[in-house]
């Protein structure tokens, strides 16, 4: 079984979601045999955003053949393609470490009512068409029933229903909006709320979550 | 008069959000007198994810002085630092942009139901506590009051509500709740729909989109 670790703060050691990934990758570890952990801090080598020339080395990579074929050429190529190349590898396994995984364990804090740009760069390098969903005569279909989602979510704030900021939560619901897409029903929120509200809330809601995580179980 | 127009499409020529920008821009440049204009296409210079280093460097920054203050001290830098200050002075340039901007013309296409990840980005270079909303004892004010925002947006889909993937609309509602938090009351979308339906579809809601331009009028 494949999991997928996923960080995405950039408050490196102070950082809440990245103590919840660790937590709920251990945990995870320590209760289930044979589980295989890859791990991608997408802070520490950012993922690249979509740019034109990306976008064509995709589309043609995808057009050739489901499985992309990484070509070893750079040496013969000049540096803007060289660029390229290196950009479309990163890319092309993030793809792949995402289509393999059973579980992926997701580091996402809110940043400015959203999630981080750099995390936003990594969804778009799987959701494809032909990759992760499908467009067929009876409409979308998701390719991703079979995965797990396990979100560790932290914010600064109150977002969660009925607290009057939850119209600007686009981070929580955003990633559920895209999982859904691509066909992942089994999503959990792990979160700590309230982070820049005093050490007692923040503290209080840490606890909560790592009860949480002590529950959580592969199924 | 100060006008801010901003490009976030990968698709070049064929960009519908760079098609809505030129036009609002041609069309208030014709009918506003003494219009400065400033561009930035943030696909063909893309604006930094934040990094540890570059939210402490921007922090440091911000408590000296609300006036950041660029050192061009460049040449006795290392290469990392170099980098970061590079960084640095993007998002500072961007920053001041948008401050100095009264109307800011926005160019949104929705990618995976969301903005782009350079879009992203450049929000988070101006969405800064003491620059464009401050927390007082009453909670938080906004102090964009006196901005205009324009925002192009374009879609492959109908998420118009009441359609049924108006809850999968996470481009313009962030864009609403963004904008609205830092003080913005003044948001007009021009937008054009079902990019990905058809050539007739696209081309209704162009038509619809360049009418409703041909309407609009600086205050």
């Amino acid at each position: 079984m494949n999991l997928l670790h996923i960080d995405s703060s950039i408050s490196g050691q102070q950082s809440v979601s990245r103590q919840l990934t660790a937590s709920i990758v251990a945990h995870l570890k320590g209760t289930t045999p044979n589980l295989e952990i890859t791990y991608r801090d997408i802070v520490a080598t950012p993922i690249p955003h979509l740019s034109p020339a990306l976008h064509k080395r995709k589309s043609q990579a995808l057009s050739e053949s489901k499985v992309v074929d990484i070509q070893a050429t750079s040496s013969q190529l000049d540096s803007k393609t060289r660029q390229l190349e290196q950009d479309f590898e990163i890319v092309t396994k993030a793809l792949r470490e995402f289509l393999a995984a059973d579980i992926v364990v997701l580091g996402a804090p809110m940043y400015n009512f959203a999630i981080p740009s750099q995390l936003k760069a990594w969804i778009d390098c799987f959701t494809e068409p032909g990759q992760t969903f499908r467009y067929t005569e009876q409409g979308v279909e998701g390719l991703c029933a079979d995965k797990r989602i396990i979100v560790a979510s932290s914010r600064g704030g109150l977002y969660t229903a009925p607290s009057p900021m939850a119209e600007l939560d686009h981070q929580e619901r955003y990633l559920t909006s895209l999982f859904s897409f691509i066909g992942v029903s089994d999503i959990t929120f792990v979160r700590v709320e309230g982070v820049n509200q005093g050490g007692e809330q923040r503290q209080r809601s840490l606890s909560a979550a790592l009860a949480k995580i002590a529950t959580l179980r592969v199924a």
